[in-house]
C-alpha cells in the first residue's frame, strides 16, 4: 500500500533490536484519515470472502480493527489480556508471548462472542514472529469459528511469522512488508 | 441518548458490586454501527469548541475514541499502561487506580503527542469514581494542553466522578447516566 509505505518512510524510526517505531501515526498517536484508507484497503483485499466478525487483541490493534470493521459492516471483538473481574464466566483462553513487552500474557475471549457460526478476519498492527496471531488463531480454533484470513498493517518480513502462517494455508494480507531495516542508517526496504 | 439507553436496557447486565456489563456491544464485542452513532453524538455535543486531539486510555476506550475521532477529523492519542520497551524516552506519567481490575497502573503518554498547542477532548467508555478521567486530566495538565471537555458513553451517576469533574468546571457530556441499578431485579434507572 503506497500511502502506508510512504508514511513509514517519512515518520517511522528504526531502533536497535528490530524495533520499528510508528507510534506517531499507528499505535500511540493514530492518524484516523490513514486508518480509514487502511480499513478500505482491507475491505478491498478481502472483498471476495464472507466475514461476520473482525477479531484483534488489545490494545494497539483496536483502533485499526474498529475503523476496518466499519467497512465490513460487522462487529469487532477484541481478545483481552486477562485479569478483568468483569469477565467471569466462560471464556476461551490461550497464552501469548509478547516480543514488545518481553513477557507472557494470558489472553481470553468470551465464548459468547466467537462461535462456530462465525467467519473471522484477524486484524492487527504488526506481524513479526507471529505469536499474537498464533494466539488469536488458537482462540478462533477453540471456538469452532472459521478463520477467513489475517490482515496486517506492517509485516516484518525478516521474521518468520508471515511465512509460518502462509505455509499453514492461511491467507495473510499485509499492507506493507519490511524486508530489511537498519538502525544505523535508518534505511527501510519493502518487499514488492 | 435514546438509542444507547435502549441498548443498555436490552443487552446490559447488572452484576453485584455495581458492575454493569455491556461487553456484548461496548467493550469486548463492539457494535460498530452504534459506535458511529455515538461518535456523531459526541461531535454534535462538542460542535461549538475547537478540538485538535481526542485522548483516551487503553484498552476499552480505544474503539469508541477512534470512531469518534473520525467525526472531529483529528488524531487519536491513547495513554498506555506503561512497561513498553517501545516507549523509551520522554513521557508524561501518572498513576490510575482501576475499579474494574482492583489495581494501580502507571499510565504514560509520549511528550511528542500532547503539547501546549493542543485542545483536547477526553473520550472514555465509563465514568464511575473518575480515577481514569483524573489520570488523563493529570497527563493533559502536565503537557500544558487545554482540556476542552470529557465525553463519556456511560456515567454511573451514583458514583462521584461526574460530580467532582463538573464541580471543577470541566465540561462533561455523558451519553447515558445511570442513576441507580439493582443486581437483584436487573432494573436500571437513567437520569434525564
Amino acid at each position: 500500500m503506497e500511502l502506508l509505505e510512504q508514511r513509514i518512510l517519512k515518520d517511522g524510526v528504526v531502533k536497535a533490536g528490530n524495533v520499528l517505531k510508528v507510534d506517531s501515526f499507528l499505535n500511540h498517536q493514530i492518524d484516523i484519515g490513514l486508518m480509514n484508507e487502511i480499513g478500505k484497503e482491507f475491505k478491498r483485499l478481502f472483498s471476495d470472502i464472507e466475514i461476520t466478525k473482525i477479531f484483534t487483541i488489545e490494545a494497539s490493534g483496536i483502533a485499526i480493527a474498529a475503523i476496518t470493521a466499519q467497512y465490513f459492516g460487522v462487529p469487532l471483538v477484541f481478545a483481552k489480556k486477562s485479569r478483568s473481574i468483569n469477565l467471569e464466566g466462560s471464556v476461551y483462553s490461550t497464552r501469548i508471548e509478547s516480543f514488545t513487552h518481553k513477557r507472557v500474557y494470558d489472553v481470553i475471549v468470551s465464548k459468547k462472542y466467537l462461535s462456530e457460526d462465525d467467519k473471522v478476519l484477524v486484524i492487527d498492527d504488526f506481524l513479526a514472529n507471529g505469536c499474537a496471531a498464533d494466539g488469536l488463531i488458537d482462540l478462533i480454533d477453540e471456538s469452532g469459528a472459521a478463520l477467513q484470513g489475517v490482515g496486517i498493517v506492517i509485516e516484518k518480513g525478516f521474521q518468520d511469522g508471515g511465512r509460518r502462517l502462509r505455509e499453514k494455508g492461511i491467507r495473510v494480507e499485509s499492507l506493507a512488508i519490511v524486508d530489511s531495516m537498519d538502525d544505523a542508517t535508518g534505511e527501510i526496504v519493502f518487499r514488492h
